[in-house]
C-alpha cells in the first residue's frame, strides 16, 4: 500500500516548525572547532629548548635590518608611498556598498565628505618626523568610525571594519606626509604600514629626540597590557608583545632583571619628549631575545587564547600582527600584510600539490616558529608536528561552514594551537575550502 | 477525489527549499520603516520662530542651575556616589553571560581581573579636579573592551556594549575620586553622570585652572564635529551640539560672530593647562541660546540623519545624549540616563490610557523642543503635531518586529523624525509591543 504522504493538514505545522527553525538559524551555533587538548606552544618542536634557531650572525643581520626599518621613517624628506597607495581606500570603495556603524548602508555623500577630508589634491602637504605617543589605529580613511560591508554576509559587518588598516604601538617612529582638513588626522608611514592615525596620539619629533631616542639598545615588552607609568608617575600607555622602547644608559646597572626605558611623551605644544619607565623584571627583556624555543614559546603562550581583534580593534591582534608582533622581539622584520609576510624569507610554494603532500613538504622543510604557513588572507606560524601533523599557532576569526547552501562561519575568534584540520570534528565544516590545509599555498622561513 | 499532497519525492526538495528561506532569515531586511516624509524639525511646531518657549527669568534661573551643576564636580571633596553605585556593573554582570569582542562568551575569569582593576576595596584612592581634554568613552568597567549580551539575539550584539555609559565631551569638568590597578583608569563623577575614563584623555586641574577656566561667559558649540584649533595651530579636540566652553575675555569684541574661546589642554605632566581656540561664525554662539523654534530647530535639523550610536560610541549619540546635547545649548539640564530625564520638569503619566487618549493628552499638554516623551528604555522630543498627530524627534536603533514568533529588528539607526506610530507599514511590525505609542508612559516638559 502506498503511504500517501503528509496529509494536507499537516503542512501548516510544518511550515510553522520549518519557519521556527529557519529563523532560528541566526542562533544556531556549530559545535565548537575541535583544537589541539595541549594549548603550549612549547610542547610540539621536538628541539633542545635553549637551542639556537638562528646563529648569532644570522640575528644581528636581521636585528640590524629591523632597527634600520624601523627609524627609516625618520630620515625620509619625501613620502615613500605616491598617492594611488595612501588614497586607495577613496577608489576602491567608491564601487563598493559600505555599511555604517548602525549597519545600515552609508551614503555615497559619506565617501565624498571622506574624499574632500583627504585632501588628495595636495598631497603630500608635511614631511615631519613624528612618533606615536599612545597604541593607536592606523585607518585607511581619516575617521574613527567603520565600514563594514554588508553585514547579513557571514565572516562580514562587526568586527571587520574594512577601515582599520593596523595598531600602531606608542613608541613607533613615523614620518608624517600629510594632514586631514579638519587637522585632526594625520598620514604616517612607519616601518610596517601606512595609513591615517589620530593628530593628538603622535607628537612631533625633533633633532634631540630623534637622537636621544635612538640608543642603540633596546628593550622588548614580553607580556601585554604592561602598564607604563613615568618617573613622574605619570601612566603613559600599555606595552605590548611588539613594543620596543630604548634602554635609558643610566640604568645599564640596575641588576634586578628590571629595566629603565625610555618613552615618548607629548607636550603640550604637541612635541616629542622623552620619559623614562621601569619595567618590572620579566615585563620586558634587552632586544633581540635570543632565538630559542623556550622564549619563542614562552612569548607564545602569553598570547594563547587572546581575542581576534582585526586590525588591531580593541588592541587585539589579527593573524599578521601575532606573526609581527612575535618576531618583531626576536628583532626579526614582518610588514603588516599577510601576504606579504609570506613573501619573505626562503619561500616554498606548495600549488598544485595535494594535502599529503603538503604535510609531507611541511614537516620536512619547517623550522618551527621561524616557519610561516600561507593560505590567501591568513597567515599561521608552524610551532613543530604531533603524530606526523604538521602544528600551527594562529590567531583566527573563525572556519568556513556551509549548511543547505548557505555560508556560516564556526567561531575560534582567538590565538590557538591547532593542526592544519581543525573543525574536522564540525558537521557542517565546508569542506574541501573550510580546511584550512587545502587552502594553505606556501611557507616561508625567516629570516 | 482527494488529493494525495505532496508525494514524499517532494519532500526533500520541499526541506531544501524551506532550508534556504530559513538560512536566509538572518539576511532578511524588513521593509524601511516609514518615517515622515518632510524631515525638518521645524515643520511641526505651529509657531512664530521668534518666541520665546522660556522666559528669560526661567531661563535664567535654569543657567544659573546648569552651571551650578556643570562645575559641582570641581567643588567636591568626596564621592557624591556610594561603592555599590559607582562598581554596580562588577555585581549586575557577575550573574550574566558576557560576550567579548569576538562574539563569544567571556570566561568568568575576565569579570574576576576587572574586579582586580577596579581596587573595590580601596575606593576612593583619589580626590582631584579634572577636566576632559578629548572627547572620551565613560565606562562601566576598566576597560575600553566591550561586554556584549548575547549577539544571537534581535537588538544585542554590536554595537550594544553594556560597558559604554556614555560620551564626555572634551571640556567637561570632573571629579577624579578613583584610579584603577594598572593607572590607565580613572574613575569621575561629571554633570550627568559617572564611569571610568581613559588617564590619557583627562588632565588635573588646579585652582589657577579652575578660576581661569570659569569665567561666566559660556559659548555652545552649535554644530557637530567643528574643529578646534588653537593660536599656535595645534588641534585640540573636536566640538559638537552639547560642547560648551568658556569665552575669552579679550574676545568679545571681535564682531564678527567668530568667538574665541578656551580649550583644555594637557601639559606633559598630565596637568590642565588654559589654550585658545577660534571658532568661526555660526559654530558656536554664546550660551545659552535663545530659546525659540527657531533656534531648536536649527540644531535638531543639524542632529538629522546622524548615526545612532549606543552610549556615544563613535561620537554618535543615543536617544538620551540627543536629547541631553541638544537641551544643553539652551541652558537646560539633563542627566545621562533616559528614566531620569523623564522625571524632570512637570512630569504627566499616561499609564493606563488608551492610545487615542495619550495622543490628545500629548497634543493638548506638550509644548514643542521642551517636552520629552518617554517610553521605558527611550526618550523622544516632542516638537509639533501634523494631522492631528503628535510628531516626535528621536535617536532610535530600531522597531520589534516579529515573525514566526521570532523577535527581530526594522532598523532605523539615526536621529529623524516621525509620528509615535513609525514602522506601521511594516507587515512584521510587533504589534502592539513594536508600536511606540503603545509603550508611551509618560511625557514631562522642561524645565
Amino acid at each position: 500500500m502506498r503511504r500517501p504522504g503528509p496529509s494536507p493538514l499537516l503542512l501548516p505545522a510544518l511550515f510553522a516548525a520549518l519557519l521556527l527553525i529557519g529563523a532560528g538559524c541566526a542562533a544556531r551555533r556549530p559545535d565548537a572547532p575541535r583544537l589541539l587538548p595541549v594549548q603550549d606552544a612549547g610542547a610540539y618542536h621536538g628541539l633542545p629548548g635553549e637551542a639556537l634557531l638562528m646563529s648569532p650572525e644570522v640575528q644581528a643581520v636581521a636585528w640590524s635590518d629591523f632597527l634600520a626599518r624601523h627609524f627609516d621613517p625618520w630620515g625620509r624628506t619625501q613620502p615613500e608611498y605616491p598617492a594611488d597607495k595612501v588614497f586607495w581606500g577613496l577608489t576602491t570603495f567608491a564601487d563598493k556598498r559600505l555599511y555604517g556603524e548602525n549597519l545600515l548602508p552609508r551614503d555615497p555623500a559619506w565617501l565624498a565628505a571622506m574624499t574632500a577630508a583627504s585632501r588628495v589634491d595636495e598631497y603630500p602637504s608635511l614631511s615631519r618626523r613624528a612618533i606615536a605617543v599612545a597604541n593607536t589605529a592606523m585607518r585607511v580613511l581619516p575617521t574613527g568610525k567603520p565600514a563594514f560591508d554588508d553585514p547579513r554576509q557571514a565572516g562580514e559587518g562587526f568586527p571587520f571594519d574594512y577601515l582599520q588598516n593596523s595598531l600602531v604601538l606608542a613608541g613607533t617612529p613615523l614620518y608624517a606626509s600629510h594632514e586631514s582638513a579638519d587637522r585632526a588626522w594625520v598620514l604616517v608611514e612607519s616601518r610596517f604600514a601606512y595609513g591615517w592615525v589620530r593628530r593628538t596620539d603622535i607628537a612631533w619629533v625633533d633633532d634631540d629626540f630623534a637622537r636621544t631616542f635612538r640608543t642603540g639598545a633596546f628593550a622588548a615588552v614580553v607580556r601585554d597590557g604592561v602598564s607604563l607609568t613615568d618617573t613622574d608617575g605619570v601612566f603613559r600607555f600599555k606595552g605590548f608583545i611588539g613594543t620596543l622602547l630604548p634602554v635609558a644608559e643610566r640604568a645599564k646597572s640596575a641588576g634586578d632583571g628590571s629595566l629603565t626605558v625610555m618613552v615618548p611623551a607629548r607636550d603640550v605644544l604637541g612635541r616629542a619628549v622623552v620619559r623614562f619607565a621601569q619595567i618590572a623584571p620579566g615585563d620586558a627583556l634587552p632586544a633581540p631575545l635570543a632565538p630559542t624555543p623556550d622564549n619563542f614559546a614562552m612569548l607564545a603562550n602569553r598570547m594563547l587564547g587572546e581575542p581576534y581583534g582585526w586590525g588591531g580593534l580593541y588592541m587585539d591582534r589579527d593573524c599578521s600582527a601575532t606573526t609581527m608582533d612575535l618576531m618583531a622581539a626576536f628583532g626579526i622584520f614582518l610588514p603588516r600584510n599577510s601576504s606579504q609576510q609570506a613573501k619573505l624569507g626562503w619561500v616554498e610554494p606548495l600549488d598544485g600539490e595535494s594535502d599529503a603532500a603538503k604535510k609531507a613538504r611541511l614537516l620536512k622543510g619547517s623550522v618551527p616558529f621561524l616557519t610561516l604557513v600561507r593560505k590567501p588572507g591568513h597567515i599561521m606560524f608552524y610551532i613543530g608536528s604531533m603524530d606526523g601533523e604538521p602544528v600551527v599557532l594562529q590567531t583566527i576569526w573563525g572556519l568556513k561552514t556551509r549548511r543547505g547552501g548557505v555560508e556560516g562561519r564556526a567561531l575560534i575568534g582567538r590565538t590557538v594551537i591547532s593542526t592544519l584540520e581543525p573543525g574536522e570534528n564540525l558537521r557542517d565544516l565546508a569542506r574541501p575550502d573550510g580546511v584550512l590545509l587545502h587552502s594553505v599555498r606556501s611557507f616561508n622561513t625567516l629570516p
